[in-house]
């Protein structure tokens, strides 16, 4: 059966020979019980076991329209109003299971497969474009429950205005040759979040200048002179209690290097068209879909950052004081006005050119100027209200030998000492910790730079009818 | 026919003998032809004419249950979510003609009313208590397509949090004598917005401590004893060019003076109630419905703000800056998240205590703690966009006498000077003359005070699945 | 003697036949009895008056190297820091006289005027450059106590990025002709404050791409060809009980238009010297010494927000919320910040090239960074406080007819009805009237463009030791 | 000689068998030598060392009064403004030296105590109070070069506004005993920073209500019965590359429990006198005198962070963005208002009720109602300024094995990969790793709750004079 079990996700991912080289090491092992990416793993593998669990089974499932077996939500392609709300259900589920906290849980790699399959119409006929590529990975995929990282983003070498980089020097991924076996690949590509525990990368270069630079293919992990070279891990330990977060959810990040790397034919989906390398993207419905799944994962985080939120203030009783209210409604704000622009963007929802019914972009688009702002506020907020507490935090191993004065002196209105600590332990790993702070730069930097998503609003938003609306009145037409 | 004619509303409320004091004098003309008064009565007037044109009476207007006649759209109570929508679009014509800019243009007392009036089963059997009252009001009202003002709120006097008034001196409003003929009331109200110009003052009291306190009822304007004391008028002028707000759309402010009023017995909602007077607004459906209403009023002047915005943009030609177009952006985020607000209450809406459809109550607090906070910023960006291009703005007259100098000097890259003052003064009557800066303070205050407002969400606000959330992550459930 | 009266002001701008044009009319009479100019020159001519007040004498004045009769203190050049000191408190009495909110109060162009002088060694040689000519206007402005008004900035046409006037049309003056007599120029300029009631015009134009826009002068306000067209004027009548501050202290601003102005070469202090019109003023003293001034203006400007804030918490009795407290301090923060700036730019005063003393300059562009954007707050503030009771403003007249209702209605916890709405009047001039915005808008823009003086303060600011340690650091020299 | 040197301070900490208890276990060995403790008390030894530096000896130390040795000049009383200046060049030298990361450097301390110190006189005479326990201590601190800790706060158990604690339960350090040989004391405060790595613990609880709560001594860490309970420890490991801040400057948070600890008399400064408990502090020159040290440091951090930043902004060459350059500006208008706040101190400083000069408080208040809001920021600017950056950070040990793609492929514009991650790893340090963070909290609390110290503000700044000024000016006094 397609969908497949986290056990079956583990062992694949283990078999795989992928090259991780983490901390000065090649990893060599089963990367599973590797420490960095052990617990991300079987939180990994809890997504793919929920597609088993008979209460969820039809919500995070359909009928694949070739095999006639089950196959992810995730895949969904949008045929009416309803697939959305379907797809928005099941985005949900998932993202309950890890609070929101990974932003690459497969259904987002899924849905960027999904959104551009069903614009592969677009590659049609276009020099050396290959829309059955497209399709026949999109059904491949889909058929056997792939996981996907995907890299979009370019080293960060020089990010002057006008920069144009030297072409002597190859640092940013490019076709260096082509054989009849396929195109192949030399450079490196930016950042591949849950590089190493995917069965594939995708990748796709965009606003290209040079027609080295167009391409859009995808690869397996453990492709011939492809390495993932990893950050340091910000896992804190094993210990759920001490890192109740990164212990489970840390998503590494890595840098692609592409060691003359050959991408076969088949996998080739576009390769030297300028044009479509630059409009690929965005003629297809890349944004909004995944952006409607952005959107239910931002949504479960921010309850789950109101939940944590609402506990301390619950276990210092601080409830009463209106500035406290007011920093406990600023979450719920967001909350709710997050929900709203997801609602409204199945609402609006409309046809495309190719026959899917896509989200309304632009309300998306507000949603994703709105999060990266507000969610570095969660942080101020936290800090604001647990104070000291987020200091006063021995780890479990000092609860262990406690003989009563931790249990005592830490105590609070609602708790023990060691019931309140873990309760600040989880809003200091939220926030605090190397992985708290890194799901806040994540989430500022989630669809790219803000100030380039506020220019593309801008220039797409129609303003027409309300400038027409205050000429009118200025000639008293109103 | 019920709904009246723009002539009909300026005739019936020129009949009346209401006491408005202003600037010293009484009115004793026509108040439709005061200075003060003139220009925002014709475009009251305007509203009621739209009932009557054409292509807008089917969705202003529906047939009376009663009278079979038909009767203005804001009357119309809630039996099923698709009235809520009707409601919407028809609140949305009305605040078009005025972009926004008339917060009390009569819709939004009907809307009162009808909630009111959908509760009165609450007040049955209820000491001093009679719903038939409201009933009969509330029919009347609709039968005669009435105006009304109201006041909610009371004097000024000492804002310290322990304050309890003194007994001796009466300055806020209260029943001082009960006679045959009804409840007599002595003392002061503020503010009541379009206060002279309305047929009915419906009042209200909450928040009674002492029983004397808690009554509600509508009696006519110019019911004896009762006064009308404005404040200065921020009328600039008539000239639409000078003051193309202040002369359309400026609602006075007045403070209600009850010296002796009797309010007779078939006008009282209901006396010396505390239990009443405490929760029948919040049992009622008054905050759901009249968020609701405001919100469409709000889009619409949001929408005006944008088309302002652009305008000025365009007229000078600085829309390639980034930090422009974040501004705008800005705007276009408010627009939306309201409009997402607005429609996801009505997707959410519940079936109340009294049968009612109500749109979701949660929702519509989010969007009046958003509103009031990001208003006052469309100044700060109309004087950061505008800049000296606010400061240049020569008088109608300045123009009349022009040798061509100011049409030469002042001309921008799409405009000639005149066309391009009429923009620039278009956003200084928005924002900076004294008519502007009033919409700004009427916005941050429109539903109270914002911290009381934050409390009330925070109070009533469903927290407890999210904590629950929590508690279960750290008992290892998730 | 030198220093003139207030009476010797007003007559001397009575006896100039300067072209004032406003609202279609071109003023006639007595510049000093028009409705536009009057109030504010008579705040001007106390200016005048304090400087022979016998406790005032010694401070506002100083014997003038020349003449050896007594001149004013915002000519003295500043040769040891002590000056600076004095020029401080000097300031300080001119700004407690009007409260900081005439900005263009003659000690500003004095001091622009003195920064000129002292830096006149650097046009010494240079061609068509004049220093001569600028140290003369310089001692005679002193010796007969001149008022100036100028003009820095171009007319708002076209603010892309990348746009060059187009030469064809002239827009922004420009010399179009030179005689035996003197520069022709012809176009206009923007914003001369409180022009049409000053002695003199000084014009110096900056960023000059094209060399015919570069030149700098002075001519007497009533030069022939030399035209004043006003903006609507702000004064909101003449009751100082409804407009405590517009009633006083309205400074008109007015397009400059120059129809074919020839300015003898007398006045001419530099023209078509690209290198001299680009750096003059950055070579000068002129930013140090001006912001050295505004800063002290600025500074009694918040003090007087601070206590009509103060004021109205006062008179309704709520100092007791922290909320509220927190908002007085932000007030404090900003005057103790800027008192300690000016301080320091003082304590840390250098030697220019000039042989003269100059206050620290990055530190009073530090200043400047900051007023601009919190000035706007204190509108924000102040309305965020006040709530009804900046509605709630009956006028004078009204008070004038009171039976009685509105001194009881409107009492307060400290005042009674009338003395608590003129509180508020003043609150309200202050910041929300036409008079009160444009003093936001005016100390947003003092100092031209935030986002330029931004850039300028980057550019100049010396960050190097900083880095340098940083690299100590990184290489274990720390 | 009194002046200790770094070995000196190490030895002296090893050899008291302070009861630390970290992570579950008892120190035993070695406190210098345990990774909790090292690097921060290596960096703590640097400090002494410098005392001894030839360039610095003269002022970082003075000539004691009593025994004619060099000690050192955070010990020095204030008795001229020039004795101000000397301080702060001393505060400043030690804070360069851990680019102010280290907030208990010994001489936050030694100023706390030379401000008791200087004010012992007003316990002269009073109930249970010892001012000559004080000097004495005082002394002996000074001559010996003591390093101290201290807590002023008590746990947070229920922060509800009207809460008093349950006199059954011992939570609070309160006092259960008097014996011959001392007070006896029994619960726990919070928060000891540096704890079990100083000679002494300074004790002073402050806010008492009731009598048992009030008091004020200094006892030696390895005092019987004392604990020391840290939380987690934030050293991110050994390596400068990975973790150049914690590695060196992680100062712990310790709970500090007291099990019926006796202090001897001749260590008592007050007790159960509840006068003094809650006004010596306020009394005393310790805020005036700590926040002149506080600044010091934080002026040293501020321009660490600015260096930091610019490294950034260099070494990806993004200094040309309008919106980078106004990043920068921030920290520097920061920066230049503490110097300016700091020197305002000095120049107002004023002779105290006990005959020594004190900084101005006011001003020092101001400064410390700032820092708290702006540091955060920081962190802000660093995420947005360094996006992906923040992200892509290989450890010291993948730099090791690198073979040559790191280098290459993390290439900046100015460094090398590992030059460039370097850079990138010291902003993470700053400001996300979980030893950056607390810095952030620290910095947010340092001297308390935000809204109480504005509070405070509030009450003690003299609002009188600009009242005044605005009721001259109402009745037209001005």
């Amino acid at each position: 059966m397609p969908v497949i079990t986290g056990q079956q996700y583990i062992k694949r991912i283990d078999a795989l020979q992928t090259h991780i080289s983490i901390d000065g090491a090649v990893v060599t092992g089963k990367v599973s019980e590797h420490p960095a990416f052990k617990g991300v793993m079987q939180s990994q593998a809890k997504l793919f076991d929920l597609q088993h669990d008979e209460a969820l089974h039809d919500s995070l499932t359909y009928v694949s329209p070739k095999s006639n077996e089950r196959v992810g939500m995730s895949f969904l392609q949008v045929t009416k109003v309803e697939d959305l709300v379907t797809r928005r259900q099941a985005a949900r589920e998932w993202a309950l299971s890890n609070h929101g906290l990974m932003g690459r849980s497969p259904d987002y790699m899924n849905t960027t497969l999904m959104a551009l399959a069903s614009a592969a119409e677009y590659l049609k006929d276009k020099p050396n474009c290959f829309p059955d590529h497209l399709l026949n990975f999109y059904e491949y995929a889909r058929e056997n429950d792939l996981t996907m990282t995907h890299t979009f983003i370019e080293p960060q070498v020089n990010r002057q205005r006008y920069h144009y980089e030297d072409e002597e020097v190859i640092i940013a991924a490019k076709i260096v040759g082509k054989t009849t076996q396929g195109l192949v690949i030399k450079g490196a590509r930016l950042l591949a979040t849950q590089g190493g525990i995917t069965d594939e990368l995708l990748v796709l270069s965009t606003n290209g200048f040079d027609k080295e630079k167009g391409f859009g293919f995808s690869i397996p992990s453990d492709t011939k002179g492809l390495k993932f070279l990893c950050r340091q891990s910000f896992v804190g330990g094993e210990s759920t209690f001490d890192h109740p977060l990164s212990a489970r959810f840390e998503e590494m990040d890595a840098i692609v290097v592409f060691d003359d790397v050959v991408v076969p034919w088949e996998r080739v989906f576009y390769y030297e068209n300028n044009e479509v390398a630059n409009n690929f993207m965005n003629v297809s419905g890349f944004q909004a879909y995944t952006l409607h799944q952005v959107l239910s994962r931002q949504i479960a985080k921010t309850e789950f950052v109101l939940g944590v939120v609402q506990s301390i203030v619950n276990t210092i009783n601080i409830g009463e004081y209106q500035h406290v209210q007011q920093k406990v409604v600023e979450i719920i704000v967001t909350l709710e006005t997050m929900k709203a622009l997801l609602l409204k963007s199945e609402l609006e929802a409309k046809r495309d050119d190719f026959g899917y019914i896509r989200p309304d972009h632009p309300t998306l688009q507000v949603a994703i100027q709105i999060f990266p702002k507000v969610y570095p506020t969660f942080t101020e907020i936290i800090q604001l209200l647990g104070a000291s507490g987020l200091m006063s935090i021995p780890s479990e191993k000092a609860f262990g030998a406690d003989d009563g004065d931790l249990e005592h002196y830490l105590q609070s209105f609602r708790d023990g000492g060691e019931e309140r600590v873990k309760k600040f332990r989880l809003a200091w790993d939220l926030t605090m910790s190397s992985f708290g702070t890194r799901q806040t730069l994540y989430e500022r930097y989630f669809f790219g730079d803000p100030v380039r998503l506020s220019s593309l609003l801008y220039q797409s938003y129609n303003r027409e009818p309300f400038i027409q609306r205050v000429e009118n009145f200025l000639k008293n037409k109103d």
